[in-house]
């Protein structure tokens, strides 16, 4: 398999006592770590840097491997030397974001107030603050301008919310999947998930980790009822079947529980439903200081973010006077799409980072 | 309001050591109750029944009141004097469905072999078992042929077998947004609410009521999870919105909890997913051996049971020979429109049920 070699995820410290994260909701956070890692050269105009934002249960491993070559990072289909994010010609980044357990402060790191996990004490967060983690970041880099930010779901958000908080750094911004104002029946699904979690009487109203258990019960139930969101009915009948599907949950329940922390699902879902971008009078002022180009993806079968979340997008970013392109994909995939391959979909990608 | 005043439930035995009833798996049930309801008088020439068969979670309680005229059965709208299923003219037969927990032998009730609840010892049930207590319930009412079997979702599921089983007995069938092969969705969902109630500490393998204690926690998530498939995305929307959806689901799966048995739930969702009558060669030859006038209703809303379920059946009771009708009626309200009364729909049961 071509793609990326053996790559490395790296920390980098962005906040501390004397430069403290002051964030949107209030809180403060005196220390702050970045996991990151980073794909081909940067080059000496510093004018080639493609920052990838990922989505809600990802981390900073996005392409190449650790070590073993089968086992590769969550978009290694679409970067890599020659791929749609062609490392032989872009400087990668891609970081974990704030309030994730993947590298990243987040509710399972010490809070150097207590010497104990934060837990229920992580503070609320908003997408701004995760875009303030990543500037920081980029500060720590030496990067300035951005040629592009690409995302998919939570993290086409991010990009999304680096379009006002950073207008004129971006010259494109590519938005998988992605949507500013979750619907009802989303928020439901996170409910479904939040109830699950906090009802485990593992959780121990949070402080789990100092008790030594994990909610993982709730935790496995949370993901069964997400990863039916991130596919279609077809994608299912398809690819496992009726008599599939329900091993096929648990499966995917008893995976995640080992690699993600509750406290984290719980800030990160709030932090999703709550997000609201175009309702604050100064974000479409603020978008409109810059001139990016934006390209919005959806997928026909995504009944999660689908063409309606990124038609909205583009009405409120084109009404702001962006340059902006959407386009539906055909995939019978569901939301999950945006880490597939559909025909067309990569090729979009490919063409609006280097087109003049 | 209108509608038939005060009725009471009650219960028949339908099963004895010395007529026991012989379940399609295997299993035997040496002692079964049906708790019941009966609507109108049966005319002289006792040509005048409506069977009506309740949804996964409904009871024997369809119309009227139990002693406060402003809480009534869960298809009072439909059923009563004047209504669609008028009770001026027929008489009504709602019996509660083998399994549940509501008065029906069920996993909560006592195994008279052990004198303990069955719980996980209940056998797996078809819908032909449900279907054979409520033929027995009939005789003992000394019911004969049915004008008529009405009911929806699971209801209607039963409706459908009753075609097969007792072919000639039935003149006419209505089915609204019934299925008669759950999707790889339909059933991931059932498994979500399975892991749910099972991993709940409180489970304790099935044996939840000696140990005195309840899977509530499971049992609610299970309902919030299932409750989320009964409404549309638009119905969320407009009903309670981004803010009220939390709260919502919330009192949804909380009320629930305390009027149903999780063992229960779990018998009754495996018989759904398993449910997939034309799958058996006899069916359709069964079908056949009668001449009833069927009536299916669907609702464009409905992602769970929708049009498409509807048709499935349409186009095998056609190909049977049987005389079928097929209408979408538009709802907002998904799923749960069988419970509501957009508009056509009554008229269209009303109109089926009285023409010559």
């Amino acid at each position: 398999m071509s793609g990326l070699g053996r790559v490395e995820t790296q920390t980098a410290v962005v906040a501390t006592p004397a430069d403290p994260l002051r964030l949107v909701g209030g809180g403060v956070l005196s220390h702050v770590e970045v996991a990151y890692e980073t794909y081909g050269d940067l080059a000496p105009a510093r004018d080639n840097v493609v920052l990838v934002a990922h989505a809600l249960t990802g981390d900073a491993h996005a392409a190449g491997h650790h070590g073993d070559p089968s086992r590769r990072g969550w978009w290694d289909n679409l970067i890599g030397p020659g791929r749609a994010v062609d490392t032989d010609r872009f400087f990668v980044v891609s970081p974990n974001l704030l309030g994730g357990c993947r590298g990243t402060t987040g509710p399972s790191s010490t809070d150097p107030a207590t010497g104990a996990p934060y837990g229920p004490d992580f503070p609320d967060l908003h997408v701004r603050d995760l875009v303030e983690v990543h500037r920081r970041l980029l500060g720590v880099l030496g990067v300035g301008r951005l040629h592009a930010g690409v995302g998919g779901s939570l993290g086409g958000m991010q990009v999304l919310q680096w379009l006002a908080d950073e207008p004129g750094r971006l010259d494109r911004a590519v938005l998988v999947a992605a949507t500013s104002l979750l619907t009802a029946e989303n928020i439901g699904f996170s409910a479904i998930a939040r109830e699950a979690i906090t009802s485990d009487p593992d959780y121990r109203g949070g402080r789990y980790a100092e008790a030594g258990v994990r909610p993982d019960r709730g935790l496995k139930v949370a993901r069964m009822a997400a990863h039916l969101t991130y596919v279609s009915a077809q994608g299912l009948e398809e690819k496992y079947g009726r008599a599939g599907i329900e091993g096929y949950l648990q499966h995917q329940g008893d995976v995640f529980v080992d690699r993600f922390d509750a406290g984290s699902y719980l800030v990160l879902t709030r932090l999703l439903d709550s997000f609201d971008p175009f309702a604050d009078p100064a974000f479409a002022p603020a978008v409109a200081g810059g001139a990016p180009r934006v390209l919005l993806i959806s997928f026909d079968s995504d009944w999660r973010f689908g063409t309606a979340h990124s038609a909205r997008i583009a009405e409120h970013l084109g009404a702001a006077g962006l340059a902006v392109r959407h386009h539906e994909v055909a995939s019978p995939w569901g939301h999950d799409s945006f880490l597939l391959r559909p025909p067309g979909y990569h090729e979009l990608v490919a063409d609006f980072l280097v087109e003049r």
